[in-house]
């Protein structure tokens, strides 16, 4: 078992729906000292890579992008979920739905920040459904630039994200894959 | 003139209504080397306090609040801009609106969270008419914690924000603060 799998046993808390909460050390109160074992792994992980560019999605994947680029000493691009009057020019967007939030985000890039000399590494806190990781390519593809791989820090195995992502030969890596998870028993089965 | 000061003049962008883009490092793009100068810097000025805590506001917060809080060794708590189906169990809450997203956002965090034992320093990329500060503050005293200080990275000195905190006796550290910006000419002048 690893540490990030030791954690959601410690710290995470089953809710009806197939909902892991895991507020308390990744995504409202976030443990910095755990952000930079996730770095260091993804770093060890994709340390064949060439990456430019960390990729990621506000608002929790903002703080684990930031400590996984600190390690590949590159900057982080976060794509927004509303058009502030702040964004003008060229942009590249995509419409991701949202479970938690039950609505269609629309997520916007602006385009000067992604180019086709770019390799770019995505990262997420989770991955379920794969919506949000799919927007996130297609912003890509759409700059030209090359998706290096796709890290996630909790992947629910028993959605379908995961599989599809990597029958189209993404280079995914999960810390933690749930096969099984009972909000009943607080059971919680991780993938070897 | 300091490093903050520097990379605004270099890669800042004033556009009409006050508005200054700093999205190519700092709240779209992030420069992750400038992130760590930053965490040091408030480390520096804040060294003589007890830290037990970073709160900030999502989203563009949360990049500076996690190098703040790990150069104190303490958690990061970011305040939530919406309700998920994920938040349940006791709240803080309070209203700030916003000019950039020409809204009012009803901002959340856990009252587990934040105790009465908590000394929190409370961080930002902007500071302007000071709502999302006055907010998170309000927040802050709603847990009987202490407000141990406010870290700003740019503070619009023309606007009210900063002089009403500090009048309240706040120990607020801005490490920008800009006098006067002028989208015609370009020109920034700084608080020496």
């Amino acid at each position: 078992m690893n540490f990030i799998e030791e954690r959601i046993l410690k710290d995470g808390v089953i809710k009806p729906g197939n909902v892991l909460k895991v507020d308390s050390f990744l995504n409202h109160q976030i443990d910095v000292q755990l952000l930079d074992e996730i770095a260091a792994e993804f770093a060890r992980r994709f340390s064949g890579s060439k990456i430019t560019k960390v990729l990621t999605i506000e608002t929790s994947g903002v703080a684990i992008a930031c400590a996984v680029a600190r390690e590949f000493g590159v900057p982080v691009v976060f794509a927004k979920k509303s058009k502030s009057i702040n964004l003008d020019g060229p942009i590249y967007e995509a419409e991701i739905p949202s479970y938690t939030h039950q609505a269609i985000n629309r997520v916007i890039v602006a385009a000067k920040f992604l180019c086709s000399d770019d390799h770019i590494l995505i990262v997420d806190d989770f991955l379920a459904n794969g919506y949000a990781m799919q927007g996130l390519i297609s912003i890509v593809e759409s700059a030209d630039a090359t998706v290096e791989g796709l890290g996630i820090v909790i992947e629910k195995g028993f959605q379908e994200g995961g599989e599809r992502l990597r029958n189209l030969g993404y280079e995914l890596h999960s810390l933690a894959i749930i096969d099984s998870m009972d909000a009943n028993t607080g059971r919680i089965e991780f993938r070897e």
